[in-house]
């Protein structure tokens, strides 16, 4: 198997090169990687530095080193291009595209996208993440008119992560409920979450995969064992057939993949903070 | 000022899209934007049923509307590339590119980077958000050793938050302790976390916006004036300058940037869920 070392490479966080470029790795499994990021490159120094270490991991591997990056400065990104190296900026190509089928310059300003933001969006965040850890796993019945969806399930399915993330990625304000053996057994929804029927999102899971987070929490408890964690499944889509809540199996899916379901199908695909 | 319409389309998540393509909209800020995620198109069906939308779209519109999409399925970008659009595919230009220079194929398989992940990934991150939350603001003192990070600093200053993106975003296991007023006023690290020295990692803050932030929480108090905030704040980074902790400024950055400053300060950013 061949080794290949790639840089992710940036004037601001390098997450967007990190992004596309796992992407686009993924596509090349048999390669073996072995993955660096370099983020903060704002100065030519810094750049030659970056070249320097690039050159020197390509002297002695086998396989030129990969660089993604993504610079919106003309000068930097060309000290990197000139590495021993396969490079693939992931921005520059788009945006001479783009000036061209705008007919518009483009600003050239750095880390737009994720540094420097306005003070707003970032204290939307950390609003929205307050949010979620104060309505964690139903702690508080008063706030659900504020909030932008309701993650509904029996015990570690993956809601409060969940809750997390959209509120941390997208300032999408989400609280948690639980549904737990009084609702189970009589099939229907707690009443504190009945009145925002058309805020919720249920979360369900392949009962053997729920056994086993339960066995790491309480090792051979009832409540861990594969017969509790089969039949709260079963009741609890049920429930969510009977009341037409919309829901998701996420045995064998992302964080990523979950939040991008609830977005679509509770429409916040356009909440930006 | 223009209005653009933008989707971002995908066969998964659309992650990939959305991150590239909003950075790439941020340099051409004149340009008012609408934006609309459509993810999970893996079918003929639904691709042509975005075509449509897209179509109808830009008979409405005065500028046609700008699509970003990553396909790995040739047939499916190639719908949605007739759309009325001007169109930006960030996968495909790259992975021809790819193949010739790795002299291989690539494996046209859809979401591997945001779905059908190997369940291990999913759990560590999970366990990793577990970790955090259970570790947060000085709860538990048995837990550091395991900790990859100990972010400190005064009440308010985005530990949690913090926290809570590494766990989620890397896999990354965050501690996290206040620094109070007995500490403060000794000038010393607190003792609980003194032996972990090299795992810590301090977070300040502009005292106005420190104190904006605090009176949101308890309005008029002492504990959000002025001026407890910028005692607090000159003895805390007084404190990380003694004692040689690695500090960030967070007054105007966001947490993406926040994290990409820790991950290269502390040596994680290799850490891959």
């Amino acid at each position: 198997m061949k080794n290949r070392i790639i840089f992710f490479v940036s004037d601001r966080t390098a997450i967007t090169a990190e992004t596309l470029g796992n992407t686009l790795m993924t596509q090349f499994e048999s390669v073996k990687q072995e993955r660096h990021v370099i983020p903060f490159i704002d100065t030519e120094k810094r750049a030659l530095e970056v070249r320097d270490r690039i050159n020197k991991v390509s002297a002695n591997s086998e396989e030129r080193p990969i660089v993604f990056s993504t610079f919106t400065d003309d000068k930097l990104r060309e000290i990197i291009s000139l590495s021993d190296c396969l490079f693939y900026d992931l921005f520059n190509d788009y945006i001479t595209r783009m000036e061209a089928d705008l007919s518009q310059e483009s600003s050239h300003v750095a880390g737009k996208s994720h540094g420097l933001v306005d003070r707003n969006s970032y204290e939307s965040r950390i609003r929205a993440v307050n949010y979620a850890l104060v309505n964690d796993d139903g702690a508080r019945l008063d706030h659900y008119e504020m909030a932008d969806v309701i993650l509904v399930g029996v015990s570690r399915t993956g809601k409060t992560p969940t809750s997390l993330y959209l509120a941390l990625q997208y300032g999408i304000f989400p609280a948690n409920f639980p549904i737990t053996d009084g609702d189970l057994d009589n099939t229907q929804l707690p009443k504190a979450i009945k009145p925002f029927k058309d805020k919720l999102f249920g979360l369900t899971i392949a009962a053997d995969q729920l056994s086993r987070i339960r066995e790491e929490r309480r090792p051979g408890s009832p409540y861990a064992s594969l017969r509790t964690c089969q039949r709260e499944i079963s009741q609890v889509e049920e429930i969510f057939q009977l009341e037409k809540v919309p829901y998701l199996n996420v045995t064998s899916i992302s964080i990523e993949e979950i939040a991008a379901q609830i977005r679509l199908t509770r429409d916040l695909d356009d909440k930006q903070f």
